[in-house]
């Protein structure tokens, strides 16, 4: 009988689901791993600075590449260290796959007092505390169960697209077991709708399509890009020409240079004319919705019940009744064959975000975003931190197959930066284009180092550094001249220099007019090699959605 | 009646138990305590720049201060990014009181899908996850009974010498409460001995020493310097003039220049001097002791049962017998008052750590460390991170009045710069002399960004960083020459002027020879601003008493 060893029935796996890259920081319990990652014929061992940074490098893998990301940390004083990237692919439903190694399956049994435990023997304190930032865990003990374990939190980790925990232990690294398994890969598809519900959504859903005639939008979001719903989304909007809108945290699941894309939603702060839109419709489906404050412009999005179709990956709510177990994978295509109405023809304003004219030459945010989009590419990585680069990016139209990255519910700053590692190596292996970083002074000070890998790896993003002295956004909202919102003012321009080794060419600028950043874009080797902008920006200025959200 | 707000009343505790500082990063639920404490008439709010390393510097600035570290972070992205650091105080007995700034009381109830929550309504996820790691807790939802919970939970903090964890709901932070408890300072007092069985543990060990003799020593742990026992120690070692050791989470816990300080004690990988005295010794007298595997040499410490007195915080141990509810704080004056013997002559060797005589020019870590030692002075903090630096450190002896940080049980790697940037606050605060970094090239890659809040604060420390090209305590366990123990070679020199501002003077150098550093050292003005010294050592090099734990 074909055998292999632990380890390498998990690697083949993670392989087998299309992952290339596995972050992480090694430490004594996860050395033998590492090693086996390396070894691994079709896998990458990617080191990072820090634990956090792994995770958010594993969450911005996923978001590109589309499969799970993976991390590998040591036992306790790892794991833990990552434990907030974690919770936030949780709550932004981004698959992470969260392997730790530990002490031997014996030790864990007779709890000796190692070096990173808590000295009280609670060696099972660390997975208590993942438990509630994962959607499953495996404690692997014996080989006997090692790969059916595997398997389970594998499936369970694309199929609710939320993280999953591994432990490890280091005996079983070598530990051997059947091989037989592997030649079956897993089955990521979704249940089944029940067909009779299903049925019935069909036909409300036709019937209320019918009603609303030309006057039927749709808007997607979140779930939308999570749970893999953009090509059954895309066959929908070509057949029925439904004017389409994005929440925030649906930007980039719909291309936004298609012709009926209206802009993104999300209550009150939306431009004029997408509210306009949206109000003008007499039915919205809405497709893979997460109701969360940041995503509805602060609870002010108007959907009303009578008028709204909600698609959730679990079930389907047509005003206001709830269909259960009628799900927007396996439901879509047959709501694209099932809709015969002629083409809608709904007019709506073209999407775009032009540049204002200003009198001076000093660089404002009204500005700057329209600006720095206008030179985006068809499949270009956006990745924006929480903050004022969150909301900037948010209404600039990208184009044809790019990525829009950033935690519109997690919001935790600093994210960004390992993200921006993450979805830098997937966009290389998917053979996308360029990587663009967009974050403030204060955020990259959480996570700065590792601008050390992405130029290791020779990833080329470009780095736009917001420098407007601190927690701007912070200061928006309670003491903004108060020195907790406060920064020290590094030497942003000598970050790339430091961090990397003598082998290494980076690019650092600083631009405080709207002439020299100008003319810094529009150079045709820029970007060339891993670039970084800072961008002098003045200290209470915001993009206009953030001014239209805070009133 | 006089009153005060909730916020008040806390920080005014922390006050009245000496704190000066709090360490964090505001988020949009903390601003408003962060408010306060700039405000509050003692104390200052030092912005770090992650969450993890204000953990960090909580930690360090509690072990040099000798009251509680306290950090502020908001909920869920702030807390967990915090919880490798306080999981790492708890491990390590330094007390730590966090304060995690939530939602309001109601949003806390009626869980609304707001940003840095996980999305399934979960909101108490990050205080049942903190659980494992704290010694208590309080969940501050009324005015009624805040100050009741704050004075709780900051007793067992003192008391229990572990974290803590504080949620402050926004809306309650200016809530009004009585102020009149705040008359009476908290009673941070170790329980009363049970008087019987103390009565019975005084006479036995009055007995033994009698019946050893001469041949009583003495050594100091952890617990002892965590516990606040060293006047104790201190009164008794001078009356009886036993010999004593310490172990290495008991370094420093007693002068080190005392001429009965024999060294450090931590099983076969002790200098042969220090082996050979407790060998010859009828009776050991351990106090504080924690039986970790790296601060026992491996489990290799010979500390027979048959002579040997364990005194801990809660009970005493004679030999195979445990007495419950003797504690060392209260039974340490009564034993120093009991014994009568005549003062010990048992001899010892001199404690000194030879600079060794090599024939080359280039740096080794034997040279090293006994060289650095030599230009330590009275009053110095030493903080060492986990790895060569901290084996590397162990053995140098230290002046009166010095205080020795590393992570003996723990071992976080990076813990040491925001340790650092606490403990340089604390010696400040204290009056103490100047505070030495030593940290790996890979361990610092961690946690770099505080390198700025240290200059921000003018604390200037001396900052030594190992090159030895990546983790090379990881090499000697697996994989020597495999690129996973491989990171990035900095321009280390460069990281002081990046990572500060325009107005900050700060020093790098880099040396590669003996007569280099020697002469580095010894320059008048050497260390009078922030110094950052780059130390190229062989990349398979290690401090003797690693080499000797690894055999």
């Amino acid at each position: 009988m074909s055998t292999t060893t632990v380890s390498e029935y998990l690697l083949d796996r993670l392989a087998q689901m299309g992952v290339e890259s596995v972050f992480g920081v090694p430490g004594d319990f996860s050395l033998q791993l590492a090693e086996k990652i390396i070894d691994h014929k079709t896998l990458d061992w990617i080191g990072t600075c820090n634990e956090l940074n792994a995770a958010y490098a594993a969450d911005g893998y996923s978001r590109v590449k589309g499969v799970p990301g993976c991390l590998s940390t040591t036992f306790g004083v790892g794991e833990l260290s990552a434990i907030n990237g974690i919770a936030g692919s949780f709550a932004e439903r981004v698959p992470v796959i969260h392997i730790v190694g530990t002490p031997t399956t014996r030790q864990m049994k007779a709890k000796p007092l190692l070096h990173h435990t808590l000295g009280n023997g609670h060696f099972e304190a660390y997975s208590k505390a993942a438990q509630h930032f994962v959607v499953a865990s495996a404690t692997l003990s014996e080989p006997s169960t090692a790969g059916a374990e595997i398997d389970r939190v594998l499936v369970d980790c694309v199929t609710k697209s939320r993280p999953v925990y591994i432990t490890l232990p280091t005996d079983l690294v070598n530990a051997i077991v059947p091989a037989v398994p592997l030649q079956t890969p897993l089955d990521f598809k979704d249940p089944e709708n029940d067909t009779a519900t299903e049925a019935v959504v069909l036909a409300e859903i036709e019937k209320q399509v019918s009603i609303a005639q030309e006057r039927v939008v749709v808007i997607v979001d979140g779930c939308a890009l999570r749970h893999g719903v953009a090509n059954e989304v895309k066959d929908l909007l070509e057949k029925t020409k439904f004017p389409v809108f994005a929440a925030p945290m649906g930007k980039s699941s719909v291309d936004e240079s298609y012709e009926r894309f209206v802009g993104i939603y999300n209550g009150s702060p939306s431009l004029p004319a997408v509210k306009q839109t949206i109000e003008r419709a007499a039915l919205i489906i809405s497709i893979g919705a997460i109701y969360s404050d940041i995503n509805t412009g602060g609870f002010s999005h108007d959907l009303p019940k009578t008028k709204l179709i909600e698609l959730h990956t679990d079930r389907t709510e047509v005003f206001h009744a709830l269909y259960p177990r009628v799900g927007m994978k396996r439901l879509l295509p047959k709501l694209t064959a099932k809709l015969q109405t002629p083409a809608c023809t709904m007019s709506i304003a073209p999407y775009t975000y032009p540049i204002p004219q200003e009198e001076h030459d000093g660089i404002t945010q009204p500005w700057l975003w329209p600006t720095v989009g206008s030179y985006f590419e068809p499949g270009d990585v956006i990745v924006a931190d929480t903050g004022t680069s969150a909301f900037g990016t948010l209404d600039i139209p990208l184009k044809t197959g790019s990525v829009y990255i950033t935690q519109t519910l997690w919001g935790s700053i600093g994210y960004s930066v390992g993200a921006a590692l993450g979805a830098a190596l997937a966009a290389r292996q998917c053979q996308m284009g360029r990587t663009y970083l967009f974050v403030g002074d204060g955020s990259l000070q959480l996570t700065v180092q590792e601008l050390s890998t992405i130029m290791h790896l020779d990833l080329k993003p470009i780095i736009f550094v917001l420098n407007n002295s601190g927690y701007t956004i912070e200061r928006f909202l309670h003491g903004p001249t108060r020195s907790f919102n406060d920064i020290v003012n590094w030497k942003w321009t000598k970050l790339l220099d430091a961090l990397s080794d003598e082998n290494t060419v980076s690019e650092s600028y600083k631009v405080t007019t709207k002439t020299e950043l100008d003319r810094l874009l529009s150079k045709p080797q820029f970007g060339e090699v891993t670039t970084l902008v800072e961008v002098v920006v003045p200290k209470f200025d915001a993009p206009p959605v953030l001014r239209r959200y805070l009133q």
